[in-house]
């Protein structure tokens, strides 16, 4: 067992939103991954004639026994794969002794027959990858969902567009959160992509299959099989391609969910008001406090992953046949990333899902600037009264009136018709084309993943 | 232009491979696409009625001159950019008095209209990922060729394999430069789908298109297909999902370049020399030295990119309209990354294009050890003829003896029958069938992209 | 020459604040420092009895002249360094060749006596990070200033605390500007360390002076005196320490920009609108947008940086003697770093330093709450007349009344009375000592680093 | 408790040398420290006279059991902490009821009275920090020691000195380790300066410590002694300085451990043999097999730093008075850093402390060029003979000869006094003044800290 006084993954987990993850990419369910594909593996081999089938049969009555009641001491586990540099040495040596120890008479050379440790614990991280990776892939899906809703119910809702930090010109919420829509969505179609083909790994002691030729390539194929893994081309102890573009799928997930994040903590902010969380965190001292906390812990998380993802690409220099560290630094590497993306994904999801939207705190923005923000337009109208139309606007811009109170201007428009000019509403461009096209893109991009 | 007093890129550039990336990817790359793209917005909004066809072919003849004879003077530009934070500000302004000098009478409002500089800068580093990335993905290209040529005329060469920098078990000089292909061509195939979407950006001050509304999406899909560039869904000034997929696919390629170089210097080293450059590097004071200097210098190369990638990832987080810092962040490390990319590429094509293999030094690399390698192989021939063979092999690894030098074996088995088991090439496993399976892969995978 | 075709730095360098940096990290500067670094090496020599001091003098009066002149044909170097995977070996010989045109009769073997392509290279650098290290620290040194002054003006100026983006309780402005201050002290002392050791290198081919000997330790000493280097206590090709902590210093710096970039684009926000820059982008389209450029700018070029350290940090690997890779892979990384670490912190001083300060929006903002924020405040006065003052406080904050028109709170408190608690300048609590204290402690370290 | 099912840390944590940090980096150790400080606050509280003497004496008793027994349940802590954003909160509401159920009568608002939550757990992270960091700081100086009695061992030891891979020059073991040991060093003073400072953190809701006035800064000052921590110059929420320099020396130790690391792996390889761990792993298949563990571990454990050290640096733009995420993001990857640096420092302890030096493989390597190495000391004893001597020992080197076996050379020189001058141990140069030098250096830094 873990022990209580070294552990760890509960404290923090939940406000990263790790939730189910976190028993995804335990210790445990690292163990148990590692079970099953030496259970796997026997079958294989059984069906390929290299041990027998009473063999196998066995084996995989035992390695099932031992997932099913988690009675693998993991921390003994632990301590004893110090001398070797990884867990599947004593494993091995105790999944032997369990096979042993019952009365089937199997050879403990059965167990791991012509396999190598990289074999069995590259194979067991590609079922974490893909089992976390397909609940990262959900929670994406979720989050798209989220967004796609805001969009079409905020669709026509304008908003002050803000560009380097200061308000520009009218935008629509829809066409804000139709912008998360499809970043969200074009990452989740790049993780899929990314988990769709990644293969079991076989090859042996030096990636020849040496000691299960002639049929080491066919046992490859009948293990990924059972495991619901892709097959391999070959083996790919130090080719880590398909980790580096898994990595970098999660990590462009992550980076979609912090741009969301950070606009969601802004538009949340006292001044800014324009939304809140559904369920914000509270303060004991201060009352008022309606803290986006769902977006700052999805934040926080996404941050922590582009350093996750450079230590993957830089250590793809696998040496030779097996490699001297490279290896070893992916293991907690990748799944720090499945758990934080996973989490960032799915606390953003959250944040989308409640949110709260104020049309009414948007227009109170709006108007922040005295019309400003529709200087462009006015100017465009009074062009047909007078040619100094430009520096009549510019000047009125200056002065600090709201451009419906500015004399220059009233000479040559009433009040009124100025006024509707500075409706954000009547110049929205191409503001509801642009969601109707995200939300068609989106739409397509779905089918072609069924 | 550029001042000799600070420029740079001369000096390094040809060491790290980026020949002719340096130009494709320069101060002077970067301003002559932006006028590319400024002429072919003025032509796409004469084609939709937004400005007259004589003004597009004014403005057209004037950026294409400006353009061919590179008079735009550096320097000042990037001088004059730092008042509002871009390029683009001071071109435009600069483009519109050069087309005021003509006797054209083209109103200066009719270039840049209805884009924003975010438009015009983000086209124009699509335009530089498309030229430079295409130069990327030819030297991937024809690296994986390299690597195949290698893998074919090695298909049965014996060399050591290695795991952990361990001697394990025999393998093939085929089987590992088998390995160096499909990672390059994996690579090659996740950059070119990163760079064939790579679209135009046109959305206006915030985003809606509104100064150029009924035509705002017509003019953006027609600026594309005049440059070339893939059309845009929707305007994408936030939305950076595109850029981390394209960043990420190079770090992938500079991963799978680290490990070709790292194996390359360490089989070139004294101590292994079973390879070597075709053209290594010279000491003066050390005439003895065949220092692998293209496989070094790709390394290098290389081991910068990681940080890139995750600068990209990192700033994902556009606030809102346009982002405050994260947007500029992307643009030198986004070139920096192209060429530090295509260089680390480059030069292990060359490393690899040139390579001498020295298959005795292999074969005496595989000897060191006495016929340890093949201890495997001796237990199962020793096992016909005692139940002890495993113990007997492991006092023969013991003590020092060559296998078939111990006495103990030698009770059994005759020094010449011993001698043919230790015979590397007899005990190969599957490394033709890997081999072939991997050209094949690779073959296959050609297909897909044509 | 710099080909104008493929030269970099000019466009962007400006707008990250680069300036002289440029200048001072081109390769104009490293081939300036290299030269100088063979100068020397050729006086310490001659003072140490290894060559004549007539070759010193013959030598050094040649240098001195392409030094000054800037004769180096950049380019061709650049191009020439690619075969032998660095610039120092086509530049010996280039020198040799230029000391052979004098009449002085030194023989070419005069030049370069006893050093190694590294000793070279890392020296030069070395001088490239003291010289543009010392420029970067007077930034620093001057950013400090400019936040101490507005900590200063600003000590008493309420502004509402903002914690995870909400307003909490009051403080002064004065103490945001003391914590920027203190943040950028650390830093530039930080830099000021790491920058005080950097020593010369001298070791030749494998770092044992075998080709000075008895004099290697010796001239490598002079030849520190000679450059204004700290010597070295031995040759340090493969510890790269030093340079470790001089990224990481660079690294803690820029990101001490980037919280005051950070805020400053927040405070800067037409909502907040609580400081504005002295001189601020603007717009051609949008009369009214106020860009803070600087802060904009600092924050892009600080967000750079740790992708760089990281990749220094990563590059530590040194193998054995001299490094295959890791070695160059620091030359460029550092002086980016630099570079951009230098230029966030210039842009940074421009934005504090002409930075406007709007108490009337510090004080609007305040009270957007409508005493929310003082409620804590509120509550401690009531109880002095019920025993439910939490209860009401917190009714009133439900309600939505400010809290001086609450019936609740104005059946106990007059509202004149409320409204005297709910004026901020009364709960600041220690704002007034912190911003004393900081001043202190910038003071007392400023002594301690003269 | 932590469920068996989430939890992680046991399995790979031996593996990567973690040990001891496990328990001091755990979530137990988190609360723990956090219970710890409340404690602390309580005490400082009263001895300023904010909270009655009787308040802080029941509240120590009862904390002090809750640590003591460890009796916080974290998974319900952890679960409970997603809504606010960190465990505090709850905290704060657990141990309010704990002190409640005693007959003390103690208001539950004497507990954590004028904190907010970050003061509490950034308290906390430096209370972890210390005392881990003096954890990392012991294995640092244990392998400074391990490195310098192989330098002091093997200082006179002929090895030949390898750069860019090649064998170069002869140098001795000793300056090898010398080097090793240099490096080292610096990063352990580095990393005491680092954790020297290290101080508490209070300043209540928004920095200003506004409900403690007028006793914030005494209370702060008082529980920084309580604590065994540095007291803090002003309230650092958003200053994160000192927690980049920690997370720098951390880094940079990692890269000294790296580059021993390396060198390690390929000196034990199975063709250089140089040396040999004392405990290397096995192989069940493999009998021969001797794997550096220590060092392979170690060198994985080095490369996860880099990209978490990019993570803390990165995330320094803490926002106004609280950052939404940046803050977050430390918790984890500060914890991260400790435990992977202090591993990677304690296997390379380890690993250098049981090493087996081979100095006659080393002999033999040198001996393998034919005497190359020492072509240039050959070439000035020639000189005495002959103008030629340059290019015969070239063409010597050429032919694949032997130096001692060259006839053009033999036409010179007698067979013996070649074979005087190929003796690498004549040809040291400064070898032994260096080792000498780097062990005064250490000592006398050694004398500095004490």
């Amino acid at each position: 067992m873990n022990s209580p006084e070294t552990s760890r993954g509960a404290l923090f987990d939940p406000t990263f939103g790790a939730g189910e993850l976190s028993a995804l990419l335990s210790d445990r369910a690292w163990v148990t991954a590692m079970v099953e594909v030496e259970g796997a593996l026997a079958r294989a081999e059984a069906k390929c004639g290299v041990i027998p089938a009473a063999s196998a049969d066995a084996i995989s009555s035992v390695f099932a026994r031992i997932v099913a009641d988690g009675s693998v001491d993991v921390g003994a586990l632990g301590d004893a794969a110090a001398a070797g540099g990884n867990p599947v040495i004593p494993l091995v040596k105790l999944l032997r002794s369990e096979v042993a120890a019952t009365e089937a008479g199997v050879p403990g050379g059965h167990v791991h027959k012509g396999a190598t440790s990289q074999d069995i614990l590259d194979t067991a991280l590609m079922l974490l990858c893909r089992r976390s990776g397909a609940h990262v892939l959900a929670s994406l899906d979720e989050a798209v969902l989220c967004a796609e809703a805001l969009s079409r119910a905020q669709r026509g809702t304008p908003i002050a567009g803000r560009t380097l930090g200061q308000q520009a010109l009218p935008t629509t919420f829809g066409v804000l959160a139709a912008g998360w829509m499809t970043a969200l969505h074009r990452a989740s179609r790049a993780l899929f992509d990314a988990l769709d083909g990644l293969p079991v790994q076989l090859g042996g002691a030096a990636g020849t299959s040496a000691a299960l030729y002639p049929h080491g390539l066919d046992v490859a194929d009948i293990l990924a099989d059972e495991l619901g893994l892709a097959r391999q081309d070959v083996p790919w102890h130090t080719d880590r391609t398909r980790i580096a573009l898994l990595a970098s799928a999660l990590g462009t997930a992550a980076g979609a969910v912090s741009k969301i994040a950070t606009d969601l903590v802004f538009l949340s902010s006292t001044e800014v008001a324009e939304v809140s969380e559904g369920s914000p965190g509270g303060s004991s001292a201060m009352p008022h406090k309606r803290n986006p906390v769902a977006a700052i812990a999805a934040r926080a998380a996404a941050r922590r992953t582009p350093g996750l993802v450079a230590t993957i690409l830089g250590s793809m220099d696998h040496e030779q046949q097996r490699a001297a560290g490279p290896w070893h630094a992916e293991w907690e590497t990748l799944t720090d990333l499945l758990r934080l993306t996973g989490g960032a994904v799915a606390r953003i999801a959250d944040s989308l899902g409640g949110l709260n939207v104020h049309p009414d705190a948007m227009a109170r923005n709006l108007d922040i600037t005295g019309g400003l923000l529709l200087a462009e337009r006015v100017t465009g109208a009074l062009s047909a009264h007078t040619d100094n139309a430009r520096d009549l606007v510019t000047a009125a811009c200056r002065s600090g009136h709201r451009l419906d109170e500015d004399p220059g201007l009233l000479e040559y428009l009433p009040a009124d018709e100025i006024r509707a000019l500075l409706d954000p509403a009547g110049y929205l461009g191409h503001a509801h084309d642009i969601v109707d096209r995200a939300l068609d893109t989106v739409a397509r991009g779905r089918e072609g993943t069924r």
